[in-house]
């Protein structure tokens, strides 16, 4: 069983800006997690971050026939992405939308989300613990 | 440490009405599972469920000052009560928001929340799953 | 076979309340025009009424594996209260929506109805004449 | 006493078209439903039926003087027909307006009518059954 | 010089209904003062009514090529006929606007006009008098 | 003379609450000051609170017939509650409106008011001073 | 008999600014325009024009009490001050918008008027003999 | 194989009117070129043009049964006419959608379509030749 | 202590206009009344009036740092200026919007203020009773 | 003469994500069904596909100068991208619009497109069909 | 050469009222830093302010035939005032539109400017240094 | 002291599209004019541009630490790109947002700008000369 865990623009300097919205952890502390849940788990989880939409619906196309479910953290193409939107449609595992922060609380336009229409599941504010809910729900789902 | 597990308007007939949407768990068995869920952690649960806004109200108002936080699944009060909006808001501890099903994926007016206002943290789709996810993470959170 | 009529938020004053647009008839009027008809039709009424939106849901609630269909004037309630829908939905039989005034001839926030979604049939502007015409209407469609 | 009942834009097609939103009866049998029921009731009815928005308003006009009261099931024309509304306001009888479906329950643009600012009553959802219901209860008012 | 006047729908019962708005003229009244208006004028009048849009629509496309301007009360058709408004656009002489009543007086629906983007000029709430003026103005027009 | 003076939800906890949006007197203190004020000015004050909307209808239902005015603090349900309209609709007396805030200064959905409709006059961000002023004009009116 | 005509900001620029919109004419030729036109009719005419909002209220409130009708082409106020609505509220005799070009083919926010709320008539795209044909119809009304 | 090509309200005027947005041919050019394309492509066309709603949904019904497809360009109707909308959806053959001028970079209100729903396909843009792709496309579809 | 009271367009006609909306007390009567007030409170009121926006956007201006305090009846500047707003922004002392009729009953454009977001209070619906209350509640402030 | 078929986001999984809206063409397929057109219409035809907006807007600009059409089927892109409007708008030759199913009968969102307003032709809902018949209509109007 | 730089309400009080937005440089400063970049540029700079919009409605007028260049901050009246836009309409010079501060970060009624369709260029935000880079445009666009 | 100036989608087009919004000089004669202002300032100049919007991103990011402001025209990606917004959040050093045309006079999507929201400064319509006033405001600020 494979998870990606993906992670959209300006995620890859997590704990270097806005700390109060975001948290200290870096990606480096956010993959490791990822990596030692997947192993607690006993799921292979693999990790991919980039700034460019094109790149992550590259990703979740490649995805297709041997993952078995997208953890998606697509930072601010949540808003806007109907690109990655079509990507998802395209995939056929489990998709969990997540947001480290509580996204209904900040910006008008960072309440909706394109993704959430193709989502199992969206989380949202439970900071960088969220990465490792979401391999946890993913294990019990596909165990299920 | 206490968490307040509150659940709003139709949540008893859980397992009863629309299973395609909300899954064949009971009332019973999601307060059975929190309740399991809290001894494993550590946490004490309490468990409540009504289908009056004002009594959702008195109950919020009285865990003030005895419960650490609460797991909030407020059904359809969710997109129309500002008086729970402001009864959390009266309350000083972590407040967890959930839905059962993917509210995104449902009609118009259930993708607006007055409580994710409040709200430290989202969560909606992980099922009746999610209960036991936001639990954990209370206990991650109250032991940080 | 039952059906349950129900008014909703200040129905109990019918007949005493601004007459111009709900007539001279009385709740005590209604509900006995309604089991009078009901005898006529040889079908089992039951009438209720409430302000509270919770106690309206609970009774609706009730409803469920008794009761055929329900006649529902909720009031002030069909056009903020979401939790009666999702009572509705719960609920297997026939619904009817009713309402004594043309409610598309008064304030902008009286045309929309969250309860028309669920509704089999809609009929207002017919007076307290159109509780016996539901009737009849049920009569007709569990007979038919 | 006689009441016009006036049908509209492709209501000539019932029963042919759309039947698990319209039902399986036709014009024709609508129409002997009004006239039988209009001899039940000691009423005179008169049936007409148009595609054209100008022949619906020409007809409206001719009813002024002659006719006490008007079922008008304006089918499409409900939604977009200002000409109709003026109609009706010239004509002093009792006017109510019927839809055989639950238009609340279809596309949004069904939602809106503009002939319930002038209609005494709204009937909707009933089947083809809200006719005889209507002409019941314009030998009601025009009894009372 | 030829100038058509076009009165659209429910025009014909001018005087007949609603007088407190449209006053006491009828349409024979209306038309005899634009007949004298334009002999005083020293133009040749034309009057039209009808209640059928495509009607309106083909005496705008007759009017090509052989008058030189056009007097339009579309009525309700004002406000929703872009098919008027295309005849127009095919119209190469002057085109005034006319309404008997202070449209913006009245129901917000009737504030809009999809006429106005083509006519040369708008003239509401003059009573039948505003038909004189705006065959004076056509004559003046005309004769600049 | 009696004045009924009614307070919503979370009123109760008023004093203990965002004392910097709501002051540091408690519901006691308000219901106090109300008293003393109805004795300084010849009035008879009854003070009613209540979480529940329903208990807020069955309340202003019983003030008719022997109340001469209601000042009500509506709290949260002022923005979502049509059957409290409802019920001041058939209210005979007066009615003001009063907030404790300035509500037009916090979050966009307390800026509409579904009770300002019926209220003879609206006070707001006067803190709990608010209170003895209504009374007092109360007094006013009633002597005027 | 006294008619006031009043022409609001940029009105003194006539003749000189965006002639394709507004013609040659200047404030000149349409105030002598006026007086022409009044002395035909037997009526006295005295012409006003100021960039001042307030101004412009002050004339409306002389008006009152010495005036019968104002001929009012408020120019860009028209769309933005309900404070000379609110002084055209407090005058007792007829009034009649008047603007030179036809408004509603210029941009959106020319569309529309506080002031025609309160208009008798409006007259739109005549140029300036719009003036002309407005105190005409002062006179018609008033003789009426 | 039959195909129905239908021409709305003022295409009787096309290569007269606005020649800049809808080219020179006229109609009669347009429907010999559509039955020249079938006798290519060898299906049977049948044109009809009216500025009438109802004719239009008259010729739609009439379609029912003995045609394959409907070639619509519906004009002004396509914005404004739920009634063909509904004769359409009783039609059970291929709707192709056509509009001669690019109906996008026009006024906003031509680029809302109510057929487009129920169309199988839309051009746009394209010309006269559209009709002969239209006709192509019916025979690749109908031989599919 | 200083307390300034300023009233804005047409509060001038006060007693004259639309008595049913504004009642019978003039301008002269109010100021006397404020002037009454303010000796018995120990406070010095100065009341100002003015029909021109930029008057009182330098009456506001000028009583910087000299008055603790402005009662401030814009009237229909209220909806349109945020010159007096942002005069205001600039004001150091305590601000209290007042209306003397319930404007949230009147006309949409009235419902919306821009200086409520800078007043401290807002009272509307009290008549020319709530300048003195607004008097009553200023030295209540400034004494607290 | 030279066309560019130009293919965005996730045309590259044409036929193997939801055949049922986009059929069960590939993208060679689609490639080779352009080619072999081009070849019977004597036109050169090059077909470039990527997930990348900054992609698109490159291939676009290079177009300029030696192509004289683009056939571009932006798929998610056409929604959201301007910069692909802008590079459009850059480009000297023929623009058609393509879409495979007919994008008005899917979401909302999907009913507006940025491109439109650029483009000569839009065709939408004609399958992959569409593709050789927007060749042929380029070829048409270079040939015109 | 001359340029009149013309500043708007309140723009009187700059340095003195919230220098957190508007820094602390006062009016005077503003306006000798003008006349020392004219004379640096070579330029003839005149200096306006006022709280009256008629009154920068004058001024713009009498710039008229002896200006080349208006710098403009209109303040509040940005947001406001169409008579102002009108006033530029009318003038034949190259327009600056002005805001000290960065008007986008601030209230959503600040983000509308009614002057920017008549404006040749806008800049914002760059405090008092602004007007000296506006000058030196004017001196870069007059010279060019 | 670096300032890195960084031009977005199309604008490496600059000087050979729509000259007559963007005028003649091309992308190369904007970059030498920045290299020689910085000369002349004392600063350090760097020159980007993109059509990709991640690029935009990583090059923002990387300035981050090296670089005391960004002069940013991100073209299309203005309208459209909260990533951009977001890796400017992420920046700590000073923005300018800057256009080479007004964009407020050109399509309504092009009015609203993500980055505003985040930038210290805005400049539109000041031609390729705003990059120089743009880079004499960034010596001003970091010098001051």
């Amino acid at each position: 069983m494979t998870i990606l865990v993906l992670n959209g623009p300006n995620l890859n300097l997590l704990g270097q800006r806005q700390p109060e919205i975001y948290g200290h952890d870096t990606l480096a502390d956010v993959e490791a997690l990822c990596l030692r849940t997947g192993r607690d788990l006993g799921i292979d989880v693999r990790c991919e971050q980039s700034n460019h939409e094109g790149q992550l619906v590259d990703w979740i196309q490649q995805a297709r026939g041997n993952t078995q479910g997208i953890v998606l953290n697509a930072g601010a193409y949540t808003h806007t992405s109907i690109a990655i939107l079509d990507a998802l449609n395209a995939f056929e595992g489990r998709v969990i939308e997540l947001h480290i922060s509580n996204v209904h609380r900040r910006e008008a336009f960072r309440h909706h989300s394109y993704l959430s229409a193709r989502a199992d599941g969206v989380i949202a504010g439970f900071g960088t613990h969220g990465y490792a809910l979401s391999l946890r729900h993913m294990a019990h789902l596909l165990a299920g």
